[in-house]
């Protein structure tokens, strides 16, 4: 297995990225090649000091930025880290690609070079959500892959997900929820209610809606939505937790009395944040492509992209895009129904 | 001026309406009407030993509950709290209306009874967000009185929303900015995009999109949005909130060390607690009926009525209806064009 990693995606390349890449690769026997400037990318492996085998270097010399317009970018730029990278997805040099590049430029180059799996109708983001006082993570989808929303996307969005979560955690029925204004039935516009239907007909675990004020509460192991309202829940949900967490910091260090107490608590708040830092939980795959992509966080450092490749073996492994392909083309004919 | 008051709407009715009514009746001149089964509320006036003049008791002998199917209720009971409330608001026996009850009653009654204000496409609920960080408040609506968009629905949001705050606060021109998967025009979907062109053209102080995870710093006085958007918003952000104050409390008080620390920064967690409660601004009104109608949350207790009635002064005495119906008289051109 080759885990293909863009040596210059993120905010903290290339070091971070061939730090994770080379505390990843002393553990396992899979080979990660990793795209970028030769030279740059050599020096920081040596600055290292990695002596192993299992790690590749194949150059790239340029690199699409967030400001860029992403289909432009991968129209002109041939020699990025993000376009060659789709492109050894393609020919089979490599089996998943990972990036903390512009999403964007990951999408317009996925759906460029490597195009949709047949029958599927946009490809989805999905990112895993933290729970609150629960085990276990949430699969959030579509997180914006797609802004325009129809039935049938949230509809396939349900399968991708069904089958990606299963391949990663072995729950063999996760439990998908449709995300909307109430929980019960007949709840939500034209959009949402067409999509409850062909989710209850679909065959998956579907259980029906759930309130975005629930879904930290991991009532759900999947939650579908359009790319809008899962940008929005995400985001806001991220800025939420952001101010919170600053208010808490400010709050605690001022005043004498309050600045002792904070001294003692401030073990647990630092865990409290790793709870709902769900900036990175192994990436966030692209899912829909005909191959494995899978974005991590801009931010991303060493640990995260340790986490991610790990978590990329586990999505080679479970053959998540050829389960995807079987399972749409049988769908196709509920899907089809959909759109009339 | 009379206040009229659903003395049945909420979890602590009619106790905590009518000790939050007598607050508010002692400190002002204005009448403030209970409307609810005459008997209990007298007993709750005199179990709170009210000696006052302007407090007014209204028969009303039945309830819609948020169980019941809100068109139905509204069709049958007609002597429910908020059927006689809409009437009286359309008979000019009340000023205003504020209810704690079934915000889908309050929609229904309010288009059944009252009616939209001319020109008015869609009612919008319009919810007080806190700010981290900074001074004062964020309008958001739509929170959900319509879950079905169109472009022309938010950009009238923007005219309501502006002139509420600007009677309401007295900031004369209160920025406005459209809720967005990103911060650059051009951004979202085709309804969005729309949305984004008619507010640019509208004359209002409308500065573009915002991403969902800056309303809460607090970089706009207004988000405009389609009713389904806002309620995930509002949603995914209060369900965060619970979830962190939560495992705050808990953290906190695991451990010895911890726990000694906790006690002495307890005072500050329910500080912030407070900051992030936006439970209650001061209700969050209906705008765009043919008369006031103030919603207030179902948990409310008597500081938060209390917060309602004076805040109920300062909507009346902008004559917000009157406004809104004049800029929707002079912006129906606009709104028109949008439609196309």
């Amino acid at each position: 297995m080759k885990i293909l990693i863009d040596g210059m995606g993120g905010d903290y390349a290339p070091e971070e990225i061939v730090k994770g890449a080379i505390r990843a690769a002393s553990e396992i026997s899979e080979t990660v090649v990793i795209i970028g400037p030769e030279e740059a990318i050599h020096d920081q492996l040596r600055a290292n000091r990695w002596k192993g085998e299992n790690i590749e270097v194949v150059d790239a010399t340029e690199v699409i930025t967030n400001e860029e317009q992403p289909a432009m970018a991968v129209r002109k730029k041939k020699d990025s880290t993000i376009v060659k990278g789709m492109n050894m997805l393609k020919t089979g040099e490599a089996d998943i690609f990972i990036s903390g590049g512009s999403t964007g430029a990951l999408l317009a180059g996925g759906l460029v070079i490597l195009g949709r799996i047949k029958g599927i109708k946009r490809p989805a983001i999905a990112a895993w959500f933290p729970r609150a006082g629960k085990e276990g993570v949430t699969l959030l989808l579509d997180c914006g892959a797609s802004v325009e929303a129809k039935p049938e996307y949230i509809y396939q969005y349900g399968i991708m997900g069904s089958i990606f979560v299963r391949g990663i955690t072995g729950n063999e029925e996760p439990v998908v929820r449709l995300l909307n204004v109430g929980a019960e039935e007949g709840k939500g516009d034209d959009l949402h209610k067409t999509a409850f239907n062909m989710l209850k007909e679909s065959g998956l675990n579907f259980q029906g809606n759930i309130e975005a004020r629930d879904v930290v509460f991991g009532e759900t192991d999947i939650v579908v939505t359009d790319g809008f309202s899962g940008n929005i829940y995400l985001k806001s949900s991220e800025g939420m937790s952001l101010a919170i967490m600053r208010e808490f910091k400010h709050k605690l260090t001022e005043g004498l009395i309050a600045k002792a107490g904070a001294m003692l608590a401030y073990s647990k708040i630092k865990e409290i944040k790793e709870v709902f830092d769900y900036s990175d939980a192994g990436g966030a795959p692209i899912l829909g492509l005909k191959g494995a992509v899978l974005k991590i966080h801009g931010n991303s450092k060493a640990t995260e992209v340790y986490y991610a490749i790990h978590r990329a073996i586990d999505y080679v492994d479970s053959n998540i895009t050829g389960m995807i392909a079987e399972a749409i083309g049988n769908s196709e004919e509920l899907a089809d129904k959909g759109e009339e």
